[in-house]
C-alpha cells in the first residue's frame, strides 16, 4: 500500500472499506465477488503504469473497472485485489472529422461521446442499452454490441488503435490512426473483448461515421414469437438493411408498461421494432410492414415521426431494467444464426414451462442475439437452482442451434464453464497461451474468462 | 517425402523441379526466395492435416500459398520447404441469404465468389485489384483491402469464423456463424493478416451484405496532387460516404493510356475518381463535383451510366499492371491519415526527384492508402540501390506522417525490417510470443513478417 501511495495523489486512492465495498461487483451481482484491498481511481497514464508496476512487484491481482454495468461479473473484485477504476480518465482528447476518428480515454461514457460527436455531425455506432452509464473502456473490454449492430456492426469494428498498459507497467501502442493497416498481428482486436485480462486500455482511437438521419421506427405485433422471427428472416433475406430490428416478448412488454406506462400493446405475444435511418426510410418501412403482414403480423404501426420513434426505442432500451423489477434476474445473452431465432425463442418458452419460472425475452432480433431473462426469488433455494438450470439450458440450446453463449455481454465469471464447452480444449489452450504471453504472473483480472 | 506420399493422392504431390520452381515466388519476385522440396496441392482438410502432421514430425517448414498475387513475398518459398498450395480447395460450400454468410474453402477466387454471390443478390465487399486471380485464403492471410474499403471496410470486417489446421495438424474452429459473438479472445481476427504464420486456414465463414446498386463514377482532373488531396479531405469532412475514392497521378494515367488506350486525360496532374452505389448517387456525385471544383479541379466529368463508370474503374484497376510495363517496379503500400495524404504525395514527388527515378502513384485516396511504384532498371545496380533507397524513404515518410508501412499488402519479407520500426521492441516481443504459442517449432512460413 505504501508503494502504491507514493506514486499517486491522495484522492486517487480509496481505502475506506465502506467505499471500497461499493466497488465489489458489476451488474451481475449474484456472481462470486471479493473485497478489494484498495481502489485506485487514476487520472493519468503514468498513474496507471505506477499501479501496474507496483502490483507486479508485489504480485497483487488487479481488477480493471469502468462503469460496472457489465452483466457477467467480469469487473467483480476478488479478495485482496487492487480495483483499478478508469472512470475518471474520461476525456475526449481529439475529434477529427476529416479522418473520421476520435481519440478518447477509457472512462468516457458512451452517451457522452455520442452527444459530443453529434454536435460535429459524427457518429460512433456501438450503443449498448446501458449507454447512458457504460464507458468506452468497458465497451472495449467486453466487445459490446447494442441496438444498431444489425446495420453498423459491433465495437471491434470501430477500434482502430489502442494504448495499453501491460501487466508489468510498460506502455504500448497497437494498431493505427489510419483507415487501413496490416502491420503485424492484430493486437488491437485481441484486446477488444479480452475483459481486462491482457492489459489496461488507457487510450483508444475510434473510427467514426457521419451522423445518419434520425431513425424512423415501425412496430409490428405478432401472435407468436415464431411469427415475429419469420418476419425477421423475410426482412433480412429481402436485402433490406434496417438500422435496428428488435423483438420484445409479451412478458417484456408487460414489464415495460408497468414500469414506464409506455402504452405498448400488452396483449400481443411479440412486438417487432424495425428502424431505418436513410433518406428513404418511409418507403423501406412500408416494405418491412408488408413482409411483417405476410409473416402473420396482426398489426403494423409506423411511427409518425422521429419523436414517436424515439419513444419506441426508449421502451426497448428499458426492457432489461423493467424485467429486473419482476424479481432477481439472470440475464442470458445467447446469439444464434438469425434463421434459427424462432427455434431459440420457442425453446426458451419450453424451458420456462418445464422449470416453472418466468423467462422474459428481448432480442436484437436482426442479429439473432437474444437476452432471455430468468426471473426468480433469490431467497428460495429451489427457485435459484431452477433459475441456474434454465439459464444453462438456454446456453446449451444456443450452442445446439449453431450459436454462441455470449453475443455481447462477455464471459466474466458467469459463463466460464460454458466457454470451455463452446471453444473446446484446443482453442482454450491457445487462449491460455496468449494470456501467458501478456500476463505471465496472472495478475490481470485473474479468474475471469477462463 | 515417403511419409508425405502415404497420406496423399499422387496428383496432390508435385515434385518435378520445373513445376515446383514455378511455385517459388509471389508477385514480389525480387524478394529472396528458395527452392521448395515439394509442392502439395491438397483437396481436403484431412490432406492439409496430414501435411502439417508430417512436416511437424520431420521439422520441415511449410509455406502456404494461394494465387501468389501477393506483393510482399509472404508466399515466397524457402529452400527445402513444403509449399502448401490451397488453390485447389476452391469450393463455395454454402451461401445463406437469411444469415448473410457464405462458407468457403480458401482457394476460392475473390471474383468467382463475388459473381456467384451477385446471382443471389449478395455482396462480399473486399476487392483487391487482383480480384480476378487472388483467393479468399490469400485475402485472409494478408488482411486485404481494395477499392471499396472507404465505404465497406477491409477483410477483417468480413471474416466471422475460421477452421484452421494448426502447425501440429490439429484442426480448430474459431469465431462464429452469428452476427455477434464475444466468447473468449478473438482468434479469428488474429489469423486475419497473420500471413500464414499461425495456422492454415481451410474454411472461412464470411459476412455478406446485400448487393448494392451499380456504382456511378465521377472523374475530376486536378492541376496538382495536393489539390486532389484537398478535395478528398473536403469530401470526407462533408459527411459524404462514397463507395470509392481513388487517385491516379500523371505517370499512372500515362501508363494506363499506353497499355489500354483508355483515353484518360493525360495532361492532367492528378485524376480523382469518386463513386456512389446508393439510389441518390447522381445527387451525391454532384456534391462531390462542387467540392472538387472548390478544391481547384479544372474539369469534372460524371460518367453517363454504369457502363462508362465501369470503364473508369477498370482503368484504375489496371494502374499497378500498367506501371509494371515501365520497368522493374517496387510497389509501396503506405497508408496515412487522409488529412496527411497531400504531404505524402508531395513528399514522394520530392523523393523521386532526389533519387532520379520515376515513381508513379495510385492511391485509395479515401483511405489515405497510397501505392507509390518505384520504376527502375534491375540490371543497373546503382538504379536498384536508389530504388530501394526511395522505397524505404517513402515508408519513413509514412511513419512520420502518423501512418503505417503497409495498408493492405502485408509485411512478408519485403518490409520485415520496417515492421520493427513501426511496432517497436515491446510489441514485436508480444507478437513473437503469440507466434510461439501457435507454432512452437517455427514451421509455419518461417522468416516472414518478423
Amino acid at each position: 500500500m505504501a508503494g502504491l501511495r507514493e506514486g499517486l495523489p491522495s484522492e486517487a486512492l480509496l481505502t475506506d472499506p465502506d467505499i471500497t465495498a461499493s466497488y465489489r461487483t458489476d451488474m451481475a451481482s449474484f456472481c462470486p465477488a471479493g473485497d478489494p484491498a484498495v481502489v485506485v481511481v487514476p487520472r493519468t497514464v503514468e498513474q496507471v503504469q505506477h499501479v501496474m508496476r507496483t502490483a507486479s512487484a508485489l504480485r497483487v491481482p488487479v481488477v480493471p473497472q469502468g462503469a460496472r454495468t457489465g452483466l457477467s461479473g467480469a469487473a467483480n473484485a476478488t479478495d485482496g485485489c487492487v480495483v483499478l477504476s478508469l472512470a475518471r480518465m474520461d476525456r475526449v482528447l481529439e475529434i477529427d472529422p476529416v479522418n473520421r476518428i476520435a481519440v478518447v480515454e477509457p472512462g468516457v461514457v458512451n452517451a457522452t461521446l455520442s452527444r459530443t460527436l453529434a454536435e460535429q455531425g459524427l457518429y460512433y455506432p456501438p450503443d449498448p442499452s446501458s449507454w447512458e452509464q457504460c464507458t468506452i473502456g468497458g465497451n472495449i473490454g467486453t466487445g459490446s454490441g447494442g441496438l444498431c449492430c444489425v446495420k453498423y456492426g459491433v465495437t471491434a469494428e470501430y477500434v482502430l488503435g489502442l494504448e495499453v498498459v501491460l501487466a508489468d507497467g510498460r506502455l504500448i501502442s497497437t494498431g493505427r490512426r489510419t483507415a487501413k493497416g496490416v502491420a503485424g498481428y492484430d493486437l488491437t482486436r485481441l484486446f477488444v473483448g479480452s475483459e481486462g485480462s491482457l492489459g489496461i486500455v488507457v487510450r483508444a482511437v475510434l473510427a467514426l461515421r457521419p451522423k445518419p438521419n434520425p431513425a424512423l421506427v415501425l412496430a409490428a405485433e405478432f401472435p407468436s414469437g415464431a411469427a415475429a422471427c419469420d418476419a425477421v428472416c423475410r426482412i433480412m433475406e429481402s436485402g433490406l438493411v434496417p438500422s435496428l430490428l428488435e423483438l420484445m416478448d409479451n412478458t417484456t412488454i408487460g414489464a415495460v408498461n408497468a414500469m414506464a406506462q409506455m402504452g405498448l400493446p400488452d396483449s400481443t405475444q411479440a412486438l417487432l421494432l424495425a428502424a431505418f435511418d436513410t433518406p428513404d426510410a418511409r418507403d423501406r418501412l412500408a416494405e418491412v410492414g408488408r413482409l411483417c403482414l405476410a409473416a402473420g403480423a396482426t398489426e403494423v404501426v409506423p411511427a409518425d415521426d422521429a419523436a414517436e420513434s424515439e419513444m419506441l426505442l426508449q421502451a426497448r432500451r428499458l426492457s432489461l431494467v423493467a424485467l429486473e423489477t419482476l424479481g432477481t434476474t439472470m440475464i442470458d445473452d445467447v446469439c444464434v444464426p438469425r434463421a434459427r431465432l424462432g427455434e431459440l425463442i420457442d425453446g426458451v418458452a419450453g424451458i420456462a414451462e418445464r422449470v416453472g419460472l418466468t423467462i422474459g425475452v428481448c432480442a436484437h432480433a436482426g442479429d439473432g442475439n437474444t437476452h432471455p431473462v430468468v426471473v426468480f426469488d433469490a431467497d428460495d433455494p429451489d427457485q435459484a437452482r431452477r433459475a441456474r438450470e434454465s439459464f444453462d439450458e438456454i446456453m446449451a440450446l444456443g450452442l445446439e442451434l449453431g450459436g454462441t453463449i455470449t453475443g455481447e455481454h462477455g464471459v466474466g465469471v458467469l459463463k466460464k464453464e460454458w466457454l470451455a464447452r463452446e471453444l473446446g480444449p484446443e482453442v482454450l489452450e491457445l487462449q491460455r497461451g496468449i494470456k501467458r504471453v501478456f500476463d505471465p504472473l496472472n495478475l490481470l483480472n485473474p479468474g475471469k474468462v477462463f
